[in-house]
């Protein structure tokens, strides 16, 4: 092994300034004093504009952007008023801008918090210290049994784990990954666990993009974490359109196209993002679709990012979830592929606890270390979170103590879930003007909607970048439904649309419609009239 | 409010490729056909040198580094043997490397633990769903008090908080730092919540470092995230020392003379890293020091990061931890600050939560607008260690039911530290040829050892890049003892460290000290006989 100096200039492209000897054993005065200096800057060193990477400024994120912290104010002014109704013409604030289950009603599940609770006091399966006094046996005992091999085979969730994450568990994720892909092998040391998947994809984009001429292909509509991370790593975004008029399905033809392009205009493309099931498109790929896009990638040396986190959440019958693991596998195929999910979506909707895990495929080993390497740099991913990895991987068998409970309570949240998607989208379809595809997976409906010219101009007065802002800007303010416009996920010039999740309580759905058609016909009729005024 | 759109090639320096509409509508077959195209290529598209982000492969992190690779594979051969003690010459791998005290025996905080499980399972105290079914009154009044308190305020640890961290922990921490300041106020909307301080310190260095051009001041020696962060961002780190034979202090001379080095070299300096309590060296900054580095600061222009996570580690009582917050303040200086936080360290030692915070002063609302819009893209810090965070700051009071507990947990945890940093030190100061200044603070010792010239020689045929990492090996196979080479932090040229943590249990430290002194004099004669042949 060889080690190296971390300051020697040697050691590191960006050049470090070790002093010489002389410079140092000397404890004499500051060789300037004050006076010889400009007197303290009134100007700040961080300003917007050059004083900041400017990267950071341009990279933009609209599933948490303006529309979201009006909607916080809304929300802020409706909790300090004396009568809700005579403040706003709405009395609650629906949050429809992001995947977030538990922050509108949609409960955790019982088995995982137990098991979790265990984890962090030992004490309540009488595995801890006496001090923190409980009673054993209030979990089922197959909770207890389980915490208790994760216990013993680790230093609990107070230490740093291995920087990939705790050995215990990947063993277990890798097991489960084998089951769900019908035996094919799966290395335990090719799964990394992460604060959520978005820590994972960052990670492989900071590999992949080596500087400003590098470019990724990333969908249009695209989950916007991918354009943000582009953009602050200083890469290109190579756009290629999903094709709304056949179910935002994707076309070999178009990436071939916008690779060609993009090539032409000296962009060095290295690898393709897929989100399947898709966001905000809701669409499930077919198994054909996954082998042309992997001859693709074979043909034109391109990486796959398998954004893969909402593969629990596919409601129709005849497109299962196939992983691209599978098909790049049975299709003996050696091309590059990183697979991402997370606890946040699916039936557990685990989002504040950040449990992720990327697995590598075909990567060559120094890369495998490599990614090691840089996560190390932040020790590990929050150890409650790898175990929420486990737990949602390895759930209860039929016949365990749990099982029962927690297939009920899966069972009524995935059911809910799909109720609600087939209701919004049929909902949104029966609108003067607005055309929805239905979501065969994902926990979002992306509707596109017709704007009158009126609106449009409207918008721009008002310097929106797209009119389909006005439009959300309005369902906000009128209805206290907040969604995000399609322009910070993408869409085809001249089109207009809003991403909506449908992960409202069951029984507020019917109202949301209701809410967003006549909020629909209004803003129709207004601008309209408007236009002819 | 203004809006635009993510993928218009306006909206980011990185172009991106939107195609023409007439390229869209078609769903003609690929333009062209495989046999136009080269074979699948062999080679990886991933591949060590140009094929991968050189920055990345440029960047070291010691303190996860080979050395402690080499101590798991050790761990594991004892794991597997039948006779341990036939296996090595050691029966246990002894962990020196990393403050990672629950790893080595510390044991969590009983409050925090009870108050964390009943967040994560809030039917432990009565507050969650009947069919997480468990008795109420297990845990203390207080903890039932304040979990339900941030139950209330919150949707929960299941769903995203405010990208800033919650709301209602926020205003606490901020209630918290007020009261260790003697009453300066803090600003909620000032402070971040964040996974570990590790992830602060990465978003305030991608703010600071634009391009190749900009530097930041580091110690040395350094904590390794700065410089393993500064090479991924391609910054350039402008390294200052301290001064060893005064105690690690700082030398404003020696940041003069660094700063002007660099400038004449072409760098933009724009901040400095100042870790108090000194990590790897454990020095605590007097008051005087720390006015003398603002005004540095307030002349030069320079940012200040106070990495401060050690705040709560410090052994002396002359030289009482003061924050940088409160010593700016009052010298009413507008020095740009941001102050870093961890509960990692301390006395809870809860690294494997991953929770801390960022407070920034002075700072332009649109670099806290900035900072939020960052840390968005990542959705939110994992919200249990948020939750850690607020039982850190605020731990219970006299009087309060979990008082007696914590206070004599907390207490013996912290005069244990106390009393291992000083018989570590002791040892090896008597050992003949080591010279290690006491710890003041934090969690570590950083002596300095003469090696003799065979040694160096060796080193150099094996191919190490400093003859301190010969010695670690050495000692680690030999002893099983695992600590970092000092060239893993940075040190004077031509001396020679290693970092250890006195974190082992009391009961074996006097055993550590014994193996060091053994070894260490076998290493002495050992090079100085081959010296002599």
């Amino acid at each position: 092994m060889t080690y190296r100096n971390l300051i020697s200039p040697t050691s590191s492209s960006t050049a470090a300034f070790p002093p010489h000897d002389a410079a140092l054993s000397n404890g004499t005065a500051p060789t300037s004093n004050p006076a010889s200096h400009s007197p303290p800057p009134l100007k700040k060193v961080l300003t917007k504009g050059s004083g900041i990477n400017r990267h950071l400024q341009h990279m933009e994120y609209a599933v948490r952007g303006e529309l979201v912290l009006r909607a916080e104010e809304l929300a802020k002014k409706l909790k300090l008023a004396q009568q809700p109704a005579a403040a706003l013409p709405f009395d609650h604030v629906t949050y429809c801008n992001i995947g977030n289950p538990q922050s509108v009603g949609q409960p955790p599940i019982t088995f995982v918090r137990q098991a979790l609770a265990a984890a962090v006091c030992p004490s309540l399966i009488g595995a801890g210290p006496p001090e923190q006094s409980a009673s054993k046996g209030m979990f089922p005992p197959d909770v207890e049994e389980r915490v208790k091999q994760v216990l013993e085979a680790s230093h609990g969730v107070g230490a740093y784990s291995d920087s990939r994450g705790l050995e215990v568990v990947r063993a277990r994720v890798a097991d489960a990954i084998r089951e769900r892909d019908g035996g094919i092998a799966c290395d335990p040391e090719h799964v990394f666990l992460t604060n959520g998947a978005s820590d994972a994809v960052k990670t492989m984009l900071g590999l992949i993009v080596r500087g400003t001429g590098d470019g990724v292909m990333i969908p249009i509509p695209q989950y916007p974490l991918y354009s943000a991370s582009m953009t602050s790593m200083r890469g290109v975004q190579v756009g290629y359109y999903l094709d709304e008029d056949k179910g935002w399905s994707l076309s070999m033809a178009e990436l071939q196209e916008r690779l060609e392009e993009a090539r032409g205009q000296g962009v060095d493309v290295r690898a393709i993002v897929i989100i399947n099931p898709g966001n905000p498109t809701g669409q499930v790929l077919t198994r054909q679709n996954m082998e042309g896009v992997i001859r693709f990638c074979e043909r034109e040396g391109l990486v796959i990012l398998a954004d893969e986190v909402y593969q629990q959440n596919v409601y129709v019958t005849d497109k299962p979830f196939i992983s691209f693991k599978k098909v790049v596998t049975e299709m003996h195929s050696k091309v590059e592929l990183a697979s991402f999910h997370s606890v946040s979506k699916g039936v557990m909707g685990e989002c504040g606890l950040r449990g992720g895990y990327m697995e590598v495929v075909n990567m060559h080993q120094d890369v495998i270390e490599l990614i090691y390497k840089v996560l190390s740099v932040s020790l590990c991913s929050n150890v409650i979170g790898q175990l929420a990895v486990d737990l949602m991987m390895t759930p209860p068998k039929p016949g365990e103590p749990s099982y029962e409970l927690y297939n009920a309570e899966v069972t009524a949240i995935f059911e809910s879930l799909r109720r609600k998607a087939l209701a919004l989208s049929e909902g949104l379809n029966s609108f003067e003007g607005v055309s929805c595809n239905p979501s065969e997976g994902a926990m979002y409906l992306f509707p596109r909607i017709t704007i009158p010219e009126a609106a449009k101009v409207a918008a721009s007065e008002r310097g929106m970048a797209s009119p389909d802002v006005l439009y959300c800007v309005e369902l906000l303010e009128q209805t206290g439904i907040c969604v995000v416009p399609g322009s910070g996920f993408g869409q085809k010039e001249g089109t207009y649309h809003f991403r909506t999740t449908f992960l409202p309580p069951e029984d507020q759905i019917s109202d949301v419609i209701e809410k967003m058609r006549t909020f629909h016909s209004n803003f129709m009729k207004k601008y309209s009239a408007n236009s002819q005024s």
